[in-house]
């Protein structure tokens, strides 16, 4: 039995940090982003804090019994290297944080809690009940008698950002830290004007923090395969050599970004390139595919330490939004034709791609680019597969085509190259019957907390305007 | 003789708009920019207004007689057409405007003045004396008889910008407001931030403003050579057909700027890409190679019209900046090996290739891309060529190497093509030895306005930091 009694190492009050944090949005220009700011702190402290503190640090003294295991030899080479995961509050942040933090990986958490600040604004939520990021961190304290450090604050506000990068000083950083939902970035100017700022300074952030504080500090940073949109040649990863009237280079791969989200990953990658070429640092940009599924061993092993799983039109993917159509009895929406295909991989692929990218790092003076997905599918496949998984569970599974809201080809080629992280030793979930049904028996067990009004698409590209949207139109069309 | 009495036809304070602009640098992170917000204004008062607003809109009802005569046939082509020039009160901005009013196109010069901003911010100035925007424009009401309006404010607020856009309702937008400088960019982390922030930023609300106000207003971006860095095969016009395993396709030319400016324009060359496809919105990308020369027709006809001329480190650019040293005897300054090879041009093509662009504009729906520059050249071509021409002015012309503050290649291939214009009518000023003769007389002319401390390299990319440079700093090392 885990123990119950728990210390709060450290609750640190920092006016200058918190300052900062308050005055982080004045790297952005929208109320949008005022209200997520003020919305977000309000939560979590009625969550979790007693203290007006926003930057705070807890390095929690756990004396429980763990039930995680400690690392055997094949995990055990995390130990001692310190991680720092921006955006670790997050769907494939947290996962991965736990995920390394049992293999003896010293994790610091920096994340602003602006996800939750975003289903706070339009009215969403997750599938599962998330606890507080606090709540989590300390539940796997007692799991597993590990700790993670925490550092609640914006990445845009360097004073904020400088210091927490500073006082853990990591081998490696993780960033997951950007605002990932294409239909958000599409509701509104304002939305898509703060998910590239957002993004952008971001990125450009954490590569001064690196050049500046720890120039040997490998970045792991998440990009997108819808950085190449859809191509009628061949997915190369990164770059590709090209023979031109003559002569031949080596060069980044073009890039095709279809959504402004999509377009900010574009952004990065080339600061990124830039960056690691201008100042000798060493960067992995990993291109990864739709994520689907929800556990991890790590997230399973208490129900306060679950993953969020979003199934609504503006942070739902694909596979997971199907998965919970089907439970609930809701026609799954293929958008158009459904001939549209993508690069996708199991949640529990994430967190190893992170995992190895991490001990084999990039050299220094390097972006290497790797493209993280294990399989492709066609949208039509996916919904085929998933109708044909709920039939077995005697679900009656529609199919239904609804105008796409997307700008996008619905028939194309599609062939994407993923060998760099198996020849690095990833060993790929696929997409079995065995997967989809566990996906469903999740769903299932999680139906009555599905809003069916979030269900359907919620924003169309071609309707992106420069009226601010209200918190609940964008779902609400 | 030209009549010297003038209206000045509105004044109109709008105080929504007021509030608006003095809240612009809501959209960024950093004391700099309130820095410039603070200075820009302060200057533009004691300049030209008596009033406090400053939204200032003026339409000046002028009896001259023109000295700049009207436009001939041949010259017509502009009747009616409403262009939008952001960024008029700039170096290429300036000058355009001119030329298109000159030419019967109807002028609005949108602009936040930063450009004077970063002069008094950093210590700089041109070499030649300016006006007021406010004196360039009623001076040149004098001359032509031709009105500019004018609407001093921040595209990046677009609270002001959508009213502005909506009320001039232009055929074309000619976006130049962007910050320009590759050195500026690398000062440090705040002018980086500040950079891409203000580039992306405006440019996004450029094309929601096109997209949900005048869907057929064509836009006309200036880009720069720079985004494509320096590969070893030849460089296209924006896009490259590129076969691979077998298939083909026609893809965005791949992109590696030098700098966080030159990536600022890279990221708006993606979204506005982006935005022609899904919105169907016509865009016209020039990539523009390094501007030379100062006069044109029109900023010759009075002195209150001349154009600006930067020989600092910060915005001098190579050709304008050897010919300042030549004239005040400070030995040419070539950073490394010199042999960097980019594509140059004369001020007086910049302005015809603006208005071959409006002329023909591209096609609903596509993106299309010139590069904009007449001949290439390595640095060390221009020192030679200087040289050349200051010793049979009686001038004593060095030239060192000095140690090269960028990270770049100092010998490579180049061969970018520059057709697409010259087929739509461009008949390139090339630089001869007549050109630089009279660039060479007019910098002496000026010569007792030179700083000297201004000349050398002032920012070196592998120092760029986290901590904010002084505003003196970045040019004194």
């Amino acid at each position: 039995m885990m123990m119950k009694s728990m210390q709060r190492g450290q609750l640190k009050a920092n006016d200058r940090q918190c300052s900062a944090v308050l005055n982080a949005n004045s790297t952005r220009s929208t109320s949008i982003v005022n209200a997520i700011n003020k919305l977000v702190p309000a939560t979590h402290a009625s969550l979790s804090m007693k203290n007006s503190s926003r930057r705070l640090q807890i390095t929690t003294q756990a004396v429980a019994e763990p039930v995680i295991q400690s690392p055997g030899t094949a995990h055990s080479s995390g130990a001692g290297t310190r991680v720092m995961i921006i955006g670790g509050d997050g769907y494939c942040g947290w996962a991965t944080a736990l995920h390394l933090s049992a293999r003896g990986y010293e994790v610091c958490i920096v994340d602003n809690l602006c996800r939750r600040g975003y289903d706070l604004q339009l009215g969403l939520d997750t599938l599962t009940p998330i606890a507080s990021i606090h709540d989590r961190i300390q539940k796997w304290a007692e799991v597993s008698g590990k700790h993670i450090q925490l550092e609640v604050g914006d990445i845009c506000d360097f004073e904020f950002f400088g210091e927490a990068f500073r006082s853990f000083n990591p081998d490696a950083v993780v960033h997951f830290g950007e605002q990932r939902s294409a239909p958000y970035s599409m509701i509104d100017r304002q939305r898509a004007v703060y998910t590239q700022t957002n993004n952008v300074v971001g990125t450009i952030n954490v590569l001064y923090a690196i050049k500046e504080i720890k120039p040997d500090c490998h970045l792991v940073k998440l990009g997108t395969m819808g950085e190449y949109g859809t191509p009628n040649i061949d997915i190369e990863e990164g770059f590709i050599t090209i023979t031109h009237n003559g002569r031949t280079d080596t060069l980044p791969y073009p890039k095709q970004g279809g959504s402004f989200y999509h377009l900010s990953k574009v952004h990065d990658s080339h600061n990124i390139h830039f960056a690691t070429k201008a100042w000798k640092i060493a960067a992995t940009d990993l291109n990864q595919g739709v994520v689907y599924g929800v556990r991890t061993e790590e997230t399973t092993a208490d129900p306060l330490l679950i993953n969020r799983y979003d199934y609504d039109g503006i942070f739902g993917t694909a596979l997971n939004r199907f998965v919970v159509q089907a439970a609930v009895g809701h026609p799954l929406t293929v958008y158009g034709k459904g001939g549209q295909t993508r690069g996708f991989l199991d949640i529990r692929d994430t967190v190893r791609c992170i995992q190895i990218a991490i001990d084999n790092p990039a050299n220094m003076g390097e972006m290497r680019v790797f493209n993280q997905f294990t399989e492709q599918f066609s949208v039509n496949q996916l919904a085929d597969i998933v109708s044909k998984e709920g039939k077995k569970l005697g679900l009656d599974v529609q199919v239904v085509s609804v105008p796409n809201p997307r700008v996008e080809l619905e028939e194309h080629y599609y062939n994407a190259k993923c060998t760099k992280l198996q020849a690095l030793g990833l060993k790929p979930h696929l997409l079995q019957d065995s997967m989809v049904d566990s996906l469903l028996e999740f769903a299932i067990q999680y139906k009555d907390r599905v809003k069916h009004e979030l269900i359907k698409p919620a924003v169309d590209w071609r309707k992106s305007g420069t009226k601010v949207s209200t918190m609940g139109a964008a779902v609400a069309k």
